[in-house]
């Protein structure tokens, strides 16, 4: 007997229909005598049509009120979900965020876990329930109701499996698992059994979307066996079938030593480049320029300067492209003259493509490899950024898909 | 400056419109430097919905699922409105239920109301913001979440008023007030500018759906000063004009003084009639026959029992007409064998009409009226009911609006 628990995703909670498969694939967990709970997200279209009415009625709205309305789509599907399982012969019981309790810090739409109350829950357990949990929700230390952000329902699930030491967090989706690109750009893209943790943070950060970051950050810290797999495949499968299918995230030596050197192509199509030429290389320059673009809550990435002549410099950075007219202009009206750069120069155009994986750290060649074949594809490499797992390259926009898929097939990623 | 509630029913809350109107209603009061409470309902038709998917799911639900899912809709309402008053320049928020908090029994889908925690919200008047806290629901002792019943807004609202002390319950509603009948039966019908606790408490037991019965319960225990208002009036006319429409319901004795001899008409048209002829005599056979009926959760309203003649006696009660069949079916298998009783006949096409009124207690000779228009229209009285401030008859369902009318005009009830 295990303690699992399972999330679903909006899609896969998005009809009576779909709500009563969750509840077939649940209850025979329960049959076969594991211990289930399960965290769903909100009707898939539910979170959208509250947020609207809110914003219809106020186009500023107040972000505590927008948790109290926006919460309500998982407290519904929850309850739902309960009832769906008791229809199946399942004992079932709801609970909210507060209910548990899941106790968050009071950033509203943006809040935090800080901890997770299982008493409650382990007691159901015992008692043979199913216990159901709204996703994407907690409670501040006050009583408010706050939300962990989009996507906030995969956090919601590895932290209570973290919080009740599950066996293994299962994150049903509408996609069968992380695979070594997105299979929409490279079509040899391959299914991975397996991944590390940290590998999956770096796919995660770079814009692989199969999991909040977040989720991936609590299942690392809390060492919560992970695993993303279809919701779409026939509920009633066998659970060693089951059990094989997805992508596992790991933690175990043993499994990342058998891992490959490179795990997948990660890319984040919609960068912009801004360089500042000129600028005097002295303490503090470096925060004279970025501060005020980090005060208008825009997120920079990679951060370049180069060697100094002459006592100047160098500085370039990348932003989101929809944010990269703002930057130019913060850059032009309140930096330039201030730190007395020569010029400013950006390109909206550029995405950024990079290798993953922890098989790297032993393996030297890997940047080399990626260079090599970059330039025979002819693409010029712009900005280059590196950590112990993952290089990434900025390059021209339109030469995107071509380098991932000649990275995919250099890298032999679509080779088991 | 006074503490004042509001509370705004389904109809009025049903569109971004009208929530927009009820904040500028609310608005007006705060500037006119009042402070305000307000106790939504859940937008028209969201519980409908939700109760809706909930019986999809799950044809017997569990009634706790049921309080989960179905109290969001007051949820959302209450958040809008906040988020609307806000828009209006006017601090606000929304709690729900749990968060006031407003303590309920464990009688999911019908709990009372058994204490609420005023402190919260006076904290928050304090401050100068408007308090929009969730009508119908409630919490137990162990966090669950509770509803109230249809209708069990109005009593959060009278209830809450109670708690806080507040100076006045305003019930908005899609009526402009409380009639003398109901005007769809008599176009002669008249709103009452003031009718006592007792009279409403009949009047609302009797059929006419204006509050729900438990809320007068609430005002009359408490002496919640409250008046029944419509929320489809201008929401900037002036203060005086609005407090001096709809219809109040008062304690004060100079107040009731003043009152009618009688104030309304009230009629329940769904009844049926069931009579259990040759019964036994003796001690016991009331709950013998009555039972089997209110284990079957079927409401009894009038009981008539003749004096006997040979040991033997006649049984008469009502029930609603939906509950007809199932009760005959009863009392024929499991009831008369067992009490030998003679025969039993039944009526379903039965209607009840009531003259209702303080000013009865101490003036003679209402009855003999009420009796003699009857008979004077020619309309057969097949059982009679009396309290101490009304007066009810059972007819043919055939002559009720007929009774009505006629009552109506007798009784003056259309001269001020």
């Amino acid at each position: 007997m295990a303690l699992i628990v399972h999330k679903y995703g909006g899609t896969s909670m998005g009809s009576v229909e779909r709500i009563q498969n969750v509840a077939k694939r649940v209850a025979k967990w329960m049959k076969a005598g594991h211990q289930v709970v399960v965290v769903p997200s909100a009707m898939s279209g539910e979170t959208n049509r509250l947020l609207g009415l809110a914003k219809e009625i106020n186009p500023n709205p107040d972000p505590r009120e927008l948790d109290q309305i926006a919460s309500t789509g998982e407290q519904v599907s929850s309850g739902l979900l309960a009832l769906a399982l008791q229809a199946q012969g399942v004992g079932a019981v709801s609970y909210a965020g507060w209910q548990v309790v899941i106790k968050t810090d009071s950033s509203y739409t943006k809040a935090r876990i800080q901890g997770i109350d299982g008493e409650k829950v382990l007691g159901d357990l015992k008692a043979g329930k199913a216990v159901v949990i709204t996703g994407f929700q907690g409670v501040d230390e006050i009583g408010n109701i706050t939300t962990l952000g989009r996507g906030g329902s995969d956090t919601s699930a590895v932290a209570v499996a973290a919080a009740l030491n599950a066996d293994e967090c299962l994150i049903y989706t509408d996609v069968d698992g992380v695979y070594t690109t997105d299979p929409r750009v490279c079509e040899d893209a391959r299914r991975l059994d397996k991944i590390t943790f940290e590998e999956m943070l770096e796919m995660a950060s770079l814009g692989s979307k199969v999991l909040q970051i977040r989720s991936v950050e609590f299942a690392g810290k809390y060492r919560v066996k992970t695993r993303v797999l279809s919701s779409l495949t026939d509920p009633l499968m066998s659970l060693e079938q089951e059990m094989s299918s997805g992508t596992l995230i790991t933690f175990e030596e043993e499994e990342t030593m058998e891992a490959a050197v490179i795990s997948g192509i990660a890319f984040a199509r919609d960068e912009a480049k801004i360089t500042v030429l000129g600028v005097p290389d002295k303490p503090g320059i470096a925060y004279q320029i970025l501060g005020p673009i980090a005060d208008a809550n825009i997120d920079v990435d990679m951060i370049i300067q180069n060697q100094s002549v002459d006592g100047k410099t160098d500085f370039t950075f990348t932003v989101p492209r929809g944010d990269y007219q703002k930057a130019l202009d913060l850059l032009k009206s309140k930096v330039q003259a201030h730190i007395q750069a020569k010029e400013i120069l950006g390109d909206p155009k550029v995405s950024k493509v990079s290798v993953v994986g922890v098989g790297m750290r032993s393996h030297v060649g890997i940047a080399s490899k990626m260079f090599r074949t970059l330039s025979e594809e002819g693409i010029n490499i712009q900005m280059i950024s590196t950590s112990e797992i993952k290089i990434s390259v900025l390059i021209d926009e339109k030469y995107m898909e071509l380098a991932v898929r000649a990275l995919h097939k250099a890298f032999e990623l679509d080779q088991k």
